[in-house]
């Protein structure tokens, strides 16, 4: 065994102790039983009940969004969100290499095509410098906004992702959004908690989006929100996902194509309790941090990452960095740290090596290149520190 | 009050008594708090996790259909099936008018164009015989198989839906499809407990689909399941509801483009409870038909919907039928019985009356325009009788 997986292993044990750890599992230890119990005895498991109700306002009120709508999952949410801010077939959507494929697909199913950008080290998410560079090179004003010049298709939004929970450069963003006419639309499917000069990500854009997948933060076993301060956005958005039929006492007219894309009130239940553990959670993980970063200072060639400056982040992953030196070691890392059953991966195989995104258009994508060759995430739940 | 409409909520009472009468709750009597609590203590609430294996293990055993595949509703189930079906964009897929919207959406996810037909009376479910002759005019050979010759675009696929449980004519529309070589895809959303000549509905097509939305026969809050018989068709639609994601110990590859479409775990430890009572429910409705079919006998202008013959209905929704004579009073038994807190519901606006629907092709629907002025839903949960 070379010395550095073996020294990830022994930092790793430091804070860990000897069992396996998972990388990231929910924790059910506040009123999820009693809700969901709740929930079933009144029959009301389904697409009407008080628990989705109670869980929009919940989140409304934790994020500070004017509107919190519940659904499905966080790829339905992201569906419908990049909809309602006029992406249409043929157009192009910025969005970061270096994400969950949900990202990209969303705007796929909307007819539209993803156009992939870069990455800052510093954050993980989007960078804007680099991006602007390349849309001084590739925009050209078309009919009030901008297209791009080698596939004519309409630049219509921009989707940064605060990847592993670490919020990204949402000023630069937001200034570049408003010079290309472009729609900002957040991907907040990682960051439940994280904060942006103290306001809640997922609340800067025209909407933003929410997930609480099994692997999330908190969980609804699947789920997802769509948030936004637009009150008619936020009733169309309620509409589309609960398939566009208007309110009648007994007819049936759908006035849209809408989605099955409502949150079951099962669902929202366990999500009501989970909500109400988030503070908790989130201190557990910022403990975890510290215990991290302990563990890990006397190793040189690898480093925690940490919110960024001015950010307050959820740590929803752990995630290590390895420096380019040592980048080769990435997979006898995964290896051994798994092999010792302490659940360790990598980031996601960036979206313009998939098979299906291959030919879409993309900027240069050196630092997603390289943080991709090197990030390793650790075993993060709440409730280890 | 008109003789009509109190003749109906007096022949109502005599079944349900005094009180309200939803259309149709589901009923939690069996395991369910237990599977759901289990399920919560596990953990596994999500993506993973031993109940959503357990529930397509039942689903199968019940239907008898080789492979069953959960997914997040029944909505997602029928675009997926479609899609395994071979239906592409620019296609048009030939669907009853008479059906919830959902059908014509899932054709509409994919690209494809809904194409209208119309009912039998006897089984309120698609005619073939009327069918054949729309197609002997409208569809020329070509590519192998057959195209709308005013359109130009691919017929692909036919899908029957078995309305409110009951199964419609799967002889003579897998007769057509064989003859146009259209790909049978059923959905049967309404009909899980439903046999045709002997054979679970939903197992007679390529695929097949279910739902357990709140208000069917059985309930896993939102979900749905692909029915089929064909083992790579089962596994590819796995892999499409997960992201398409390829098992790996920690790559994230996505060789196509999926859907996050699995049901989650806590969803199917609802369904496994509701299944193994399935039985009790198909046996409480059929007591129910008995009681309403004694109920109206006496009601001239009326009929109660029963099973066509050769079939074994679930009976989900229970369905009077006005006469002719009397169908300008729908609107009139709608009110009153819904005033007496009896919930009755007519059919759906047919397809072709719906804004987004209304320039798509259409056969002639002389018999679907009928029924919906007809058609009333009785309160139908299992428990009533």
């Amino acid at each position: 065994m070379s010395p550095l997986p073996a020294a990830i292993v022994d930092a790793l044990r430091t804070v860990l102790g000897d069992g396996p750890a998972p990388l990231h599992e929910p924790r059910f230890q506040g009123n999820e039983q009693r809700y969901v119990q709740d929930c079933i005895a009144s029959t009301f498991v389904s697409s009407v009940g008080a628990y989705v109700d109670r869980f929009e306002q919940q989140l409304a009120d934790y994020t500070g969004a004017r509107r919190a709508v519940a659904v499905v999952n966080g790829t339905a949410a992201l569906q419908v969100a990049l909809r309602l801010a006029g992406v249409q077939s043929g157009d192009e959507v910025l969005i970061p290499a270096l994400s969950f494929v949900a990202t990209a697909n969303a705007v796929h199913y909307l007819g539209a095509v993803p156009h992939f950008a870069d990455s800052a080290e510093a954050t993980l998410g989007l960078d804007p410098a680099p991006l602007r560079d390349w849309l001084k090179g590739i925009a050209e004003p078309a009919g009030g906004g901008y297209r791009h010049r080698h596939t004519g298709r309409r630049l219509s939004a921009l989707v940064p992702m605060h990847t592993f929970g670490h919020p990204c450069d949402l000023d630069g963003l937001l200034s570049l959004a408003h010079d290309y006419r472009l729609t900002l639309v957040e991907d907040a499917a990682e960051s439940l908690g994280s904060r942006y000069h103290g306001r809640h990500t997922g609340t800067f854009g025209r909407l933003g989006i929410l997930s609480f997948n099994g692997n999330k933060t908190i969980t609804t076993g699947g789920g997802g929100a769509i948030l936004t301060d637009d009150e008619r956005l936020a009733d169309h958005a309620k509409h589309l996902t609960t398939t566009a039929k208007r309110q009648h006492r007994w007819e049936y007219v759908h006035d849209e194509i809408g989605y099955n894309f409502r949150m079951p009130n099962l669902n929202a239940a366990l999500g009501c309790a989970q909500l109400e553990q988030l503070p908790d959670f989130l201190a557990s993980k910022r403990r975890l941090t510290v215990r991290y970063l302990d563990a890990f200072a006397r190793l040189e060639s690898v480093r925690l990452i940490q919110e960024p400056p001015g950010c307050e982040s959820n740590y929803w992953l752990q995630t290590l960095i390895l420096d380019e030196a040592v980048a080769d070691q990435r997979d006898a890392v995964l290896t051994v740290t798994n092999d010792a059953g302490l659940m360790t991966r990598p980031a996601w195989t960036l979206m313009h090596r998939l098979a299906p995104y291959r030919d879409c258009p993309r900027a240069p994508l050196p630092v997603a290149e390289s943080l991709v060759r090197r990030i390793i995430n650790l075993p993060s739940s709440a409730g280890l520190a």
